[in-house]
């Protein structure tokens, strides 16, 4: 074995490699760099000297010229909160135990199996289907109040009380909205769609799916939605039913003694990721009855792998849900829920007649999309420069409040004036004060409408939709007031209207659009859960309307079908989802002659969108800090080859390894996968096991089956000690930790036998396969670690792993800043 | 180098491995086995005496005594027609010209592309729903022409005259039918969709797209719907627009010279994968005006690999054609098109309004979708039971056919009365018999149809939906003929139509049911372009239609309304497709609110009938003997290791090789794959370069740019005589043959340096690694070699080449006969 001999020294690159580093050849003693935080250390003893408290096991120095650790942060947002992320591992882990297991199950296992998934699923759907009922129920109810009380205090003519009930209404829910998400789950702050959508390409925080994720969501959902902020109930709806899918899928809680053997199946990624995806088509449906359109979404937007079995079970979901939600609705028909009214899900029901379409309609219709593309863009854009602001002021705020904290105690100025009144205010997270500024915004937006007179063309009738007689004297009518002083949903219901042409005057569409536009880009940065659909369809509808009211003499379309073409052009350009915005368009308004206007429209605003930048939910995800792989490989990867991002020399372990190396190797490192590697006397040269992930490793180590020689067994010690569901994935954040085993020095010197937990068939890379090409091997499979193969004979047989965080475009350009991005 | 060490001996596997063949570690000569017909040959002249002239290779003795040869064939039925199968290669080769080309390519370029890429999608559209529209138009009109004509005829009572008319006028289009099917496109027979999906998969043969194929699709499709046979023309529709996408895929025609420079980046098979899969959604949409119905087909049922800017093409493609469709129609609405009527595309209006259902529908829902799943899964048995037998009556006519025509010759017969008269008969090939057959039966059953008294209650009038009077005197009606008599698409309106509850009596609705569902089974055999939708839903309705006048009391709903859900039961239990086959029925009908009932139906139809047998589509994509990879892998693959399939020695090039060498290997061999091994004194150590098609081995060789001495040159010389085009993949069937190459005895002596053309990152596997995985590795990334390298140091550095064939069922219970199947 040539110990001194560089890994990356015989492959041929077309570009200057970067300066190898000279390594001593011992393999059992150096810290690999998988997920992230690698370390280069020499020696055992040298690492606990320089090992990093906070965990992140960073270098001290920089020993080698090439930069060994992996710039990329372990850490991401996720909601309002800053939290470490993992990866998530959807490969099989072929060890003996698995091998065993799988042999020993038989057909009832199996049946158990299939029969507990397809229960979950219908679970899944049945809780997301009540949920989402519950959802506009509250909201209903409680908008519904709010605004019965401020048009009473209205009739009665008294105007300010109207205002202050109003506005403290609107005030103390928003509040209420803030401070729940704050104190109890920062995490379920904003749409949650791109922190699903990271979940499901291998991206997990604990707090991702966590339950108190799922309280906040819902009530913090009800609460913000009848603060009357523009913000819809749709994204968080996605979130709530990934919650409850990962909530089913734990595998019952250990804790509180809910475990059940019929659960133990499902503790693992891919089925978790079956069901979330389920869980997350579910929401979808449940928010806008549209089943059809949740699956689509789920395809389009959420999920990151896809089969065709999903596609099955996705669509089970949504029927569910969709059969529960009318259940639910014929329920409140008879009137036993209060003010929930027709008007509770979102469901306009146009069943319009387009007989034909003209030329010209098809050419203001392009208009209409190249147009709402623009405007989506702009959107994307300014949200991400908002949320940018944002994050600003927080940190700043953050800041303050830390200066002035420590600027309290230094001096000992508790008792000082300013900071009795700033420690009253201290309740009040700084995070909550834009909330309530937006709702303070919001309310006087929508409170201070002018009336105007009705037309004097005694033809025509005063407009009557919705509230328009709001706070006007007799003659006079409020065309804003039935837009805004309204719930969203009736917003909505009120522009896609037909033949209500004279209804809505031109000035009212043009402040209600440029009012919606910018309330919708301030909202959804306040901590506090909030959907972009809802802003963004009103938006779009009210857009749709004044091109509508602009191009009537051109075109013959009504201006509520120009609206729902508004709606669906802002839709592509923001979201850039295509077929599945289409259905849900479709189900939303049950219009399907007009299918092939709106798939015109969709097409073209993305495609202007498309050259402007990217989704508004890919774009969360980047400034989040998500680790999202995509599914192609950037073109600079072509250039690199996999030997090129290994970063640093790596721990591996023996086949037969001793306790006190594998201790100290899961205290020093945050790693979570090994490589095993046999070496004579184990076999007759060095050779590759395979690679053993940190939690089987904590489990093997808790049963101390532990022996005194450095022997190979048959394993079938270990085989009898453990059954495979001992090694089975805890829930997030669950699961043993190295700090939690204790082991006497005796028990350090002994040795333990990695065999049988080692995954024999890890998935491996040549170190001189293109990045690009180990990029889509990784990708396409879902893979956690990728073991990198020296490609000449004679040396070592495992050069470096590969993980998510060295695909990263940060990591890479960190390694080689010099490469073009853009080739 | 240990030669002499089996590469199988060192990994510990649970079973006991196979008998190992002894070898001399001589890499140069050995045959590999990539894409079948491993042949094992100790040396090259052995190799050039023991060539089997039949081009199958395969080893005359037993020289090992495992079995090394792959025992899956090479060929598959496509149509009516056996063909040798070839595999599809999604792998980017990255070879140095591939980097060239890729580092030189400019923004202009990459514009070229994506313009191009829409225009082709544009015009897979538009020609898609040009000739969608055209076979509609074609139909109405001939099958009009023929039933006015037989009802003119009877309305003169001249009631025989009719029948030989309209018999006469079914065997005259059953004939062409048949006759264009068999003498110009074998491959056209059938439905269609199992080729394109076994194409979508990754099987290639070239009559599967050909331009032959296409013609006979499209006229094959319209004299057999008019002929009156029990068929469709939605599934021909979907192999129309594969092949229409293919046609203009194919990067123009160098033999007539309509090659265009913007055409050459669709010359590999990735770009073509996605005009096809584009082409198949097109053409679902152009057969029932299902855009996003479609796009759904084309991702359950088509597709093996997606992602997501496919779902935006299909849907842009699909829009193309909703809006052609909808042009056409309107131009046809002014009457300028024949007897083209409202009925010409299927589009059933129902617009139905269910206000509720109640339990009791929902159990009357659920009985329906259980026996339509019995239903369905029925017939699946029986249709391969029928297909097996067509396939064995055809076999037998063959060899009778030879047998007769030796007797003619040996025994000078030719002016026997017998044979005269025998060759009279020859004029229609022995497989024009079955359709002849089968139209005599089918105009039998839809003419002698029985007429029934009026109902004798003065308040209901005599029923007068579709053709009731036919042949029937005053105060008698004809209920069968109002399905029978007339042409599918009206026969299935008849059947959806609201509020005709007592228009079909049970009689009747029975001997319907019983003469398409056979009719059906029976004509899906023969050879004439046929659909299988259009009988699944006939049958299924009338099912439907049974259930819902026996349940009558029980349920609310409307008949029409249970003939829908027959419909979808029928299609769930045969097709199993969910989600596609509700957003079809959506789009047909127009009636959304039944959605939930349409989904728990398919639902339900679906589980039944899949704990029978497999869909339609797989059961006829297996007995073909087409190579489909599933994406799962068996269960058994678990207990075997990628080392164990790896069919014998393989040939492997130096980096630098003897242009005799190159040129024998390529003619004794077809394999299309062969990894280049670089030794010393090219290399310090053995060392895999990478892998080298043959296709690009051919270019290489033609452009004679050899060299006298055996040394690594920088591939200057190469990469200035070629482009990167000149490797592009040329279409099905066409490219470079080692026959029409030519070498001197001087040439033949010399040197080619093959690193310019070598792949230098083929995915690789090691020995080890579990063949399951192996599988989902070389599934999930389309690939068509995938190299296997040895697990210890020392080895020579590859063990053999994995292809589709290798994970083939046939091919591995070949091998190890004793696995268990179902494990």
């Amino acid at each position: 074995m040539d110990g001194n001999h560089s890994p990356l020294s015989h492959h041929n690159k077309g570009h200057s490699p970067p300066a190898q580093p000279e390594r001593d050849g011992s393999f059992n003693y150096d810290i690999e760099s998988t997920d992230g935080g690698g370390a280069w250390l020499g020696s055992a003893a040298d690492a606990l000297l320089r090992y990093d408290e906070d965990g992140a096991g960073g270098p001290r120095e920089p020993l080698l010229r090439k930069r060994t650790m992996n710039t990329t942060s372990q850490i991401a947002i996720v909601g309002a909160n800053v939290c470490p992320v993992e990866s998530l591992d959807y490969e099989i882990v072929e060890n003996d135990l698995f091998k065993q297991d799988w042999r020993s199950r038989k057909k009832q296992q199996i049946f158990q199996y299939i029969v507990m998934k397809w229960t979950l699923v219908l679970l899944i759907g049945l809780f997301t289907a009540v949920v989402g009922f519950f959802n506009n129920l509250a909201v209903e109810n409680i908008a519904g109040f709010k605004l019965l009380l401020t048009s009473d205090l209205m009739f009665k003519q008294r105007y300010f009380t109207a205002f202050l009930a109003y506005g403290g209404c609107n005030l103390v829910l928003a509040a209420a909205a803030a401070a729940i998400c704050a104190y109890i789950a920062p995490a379920a702050a904003g749409s949650g769609i791109p922190e699903v959508k990271a979940y499901l390409n291998g991206v997990d925080a604990y707090s991702i799916l966590a339950p108190s994720t799922l309280f906040v969501k819902i009530f913090g959902s009800i609460l913000g939605v009848s603060a009357g902020f523009v913000l819809g109930k749709e994204g968080p709806m996605v979130h709530t039913g990934a919650c409850i899918a990962n909530l089913l899928g734990q595998g019952g809680s250990r804790k509180y003694h809910l475990t059940w053997n019929w659960l133990r199946y499902f503790k693992n990624d891919r089925d978790r990721r079956d069901l979330i995806t389920c869980g997350s088509a579910a929401g979808v449906a449940a928010a806008f009855r549209a089943p059809v359109g949740g699956v689509l979404f789920a395809l389009e937007e959420a999920a990151s792998w896809w089969r065709s079995a999903l596609l099955w079970r996705t669509f089970f979901t949504t029927a569910v849900v969709a059969v529960v939600l009318r259940g639910l609705i014929q329920f409140c028909r008879s009137g036993k829920c209060g003010l929930f009214g027709q008007g509770g899900l979102i469901m306009f029901d146009l069943s319009s007649t387009i007989p034909t379409y003209s030329t010209q309609d098809i050419v203001a219709i392009v208009v209409l999309g190249v147009i709402g593309g623009v405007f989506g863009g702009l959107f994307n854009f300014l949200l991400d420069r908002i949320l940018r602001a944002y994050s600003f002021i927080n940190e700043y705020e953050s800041s303050l409040y830390i200066c002035l904290h420590k600027l309290k105690f230094n001096f000992n100025l508790q008792h000082h004036i300013v900071f009795r009144f700033w420690s009253a205010g201290e309740v009040l997270h700084t995070r909550s004060f834009s909330p309530i500024t937006v709702s303070i915004i919001t309310s006087a937006c929508s409170y201070g409408l002018p009336c105007t007179p009705c037309p004097v063309d005694a033809m025509e009738q005063c407009p009557t939709i919705g509230r328009s007689n709001f706070q006007c004297p007799p003659g006079h009518y409020n065309g804003l007031a039935s837009l805004f002083f309204n719930t969203n949903d009736d917003a909505i219901r009120n522009l896609f209207s037909y033949g209500t042409e004279n209804e809505f005057r031109m000035s009212t569409l043009f402040i209600f659009f440029i009012a919606v536009y910018c309330l919708g880009l301030v909202t959804y940065g306040i901590a506090v859960p909030s959907g972009l659909f809802i802003p963004v369809i009103l938006a779009g509808a009210s857009y749709g309307r004044i091109v509508g009211t602009l191009l009537g003499p051109l075109s013959d379309l009504d201006p509520g079908l120009f609206a729902l073409l508004g709606a669906a052009s802002f839709l592509g350009g923001t979201m850039r989802m295509t077929v599945s915005v289409c259905v849900i368009l479709l189900e939303l308004t049950n219009d399907l002659p007009m299918l092939p206007l709106v798939m015109l429209v969709l097409l073209i605003s993305k495609t202007i969108a498309d050259s402007f930048n990217k989704g508004v939910y890919d774009q969360i995800v980047v400034m989040k800090g998500l680790p999202f792989l995509e599914a192609h490989a950037e073109p600079y990867m072509r250039n690199l080859v996999a030997g090129d991002v290994v970063s640093g020399p790596l721990i591996s372990f023996s086949g037969v390894e001793r306790v006190g190396n594998i201790v100290q190797a899961l205290k020093i490192t945050g790693h979570n996968g090994f490589p095993v590697v046999d070496e004579p006397p184990l076999s007759e040269a060095p050779e590759l096991v395979g690679l053993v992930l940190r939690s089987h490793l904590l489990v093997l180590l808790s049963g101390k089956t532990f022996m005194k020689e450095k022997v190979k067994t048959s394993g079938s010690f270990v085989l009898h000690r453990f059954g495979a569901f001992d090694f089975a994935k805890a829930g997030s954040g669950k699961g043993l930790k190295i700090e939690d085993l204790d082991f006497t020095d005796e028990e350090m010197d002994m040795y333990v036998d990695l065999h049988p937990v080692t995954n024999t068939s890890p998935y491996t890379v040549v170190e001189s396969m293109s990045l690009a090409k180990a990029a889509i091997l990784f990708r396409a499979l879902g893979l956690r670690h990728l073991l990198v193969v020296p490609k000449t004979p004679g040396r070592p047989p495992i050069v470096g792993i590969l993980t998510r965080h060295d695909f990263m475009p940060e990591h890479i350009h960190g390694l080689f800043p010099n490469i073009h991005k853009s080739h």
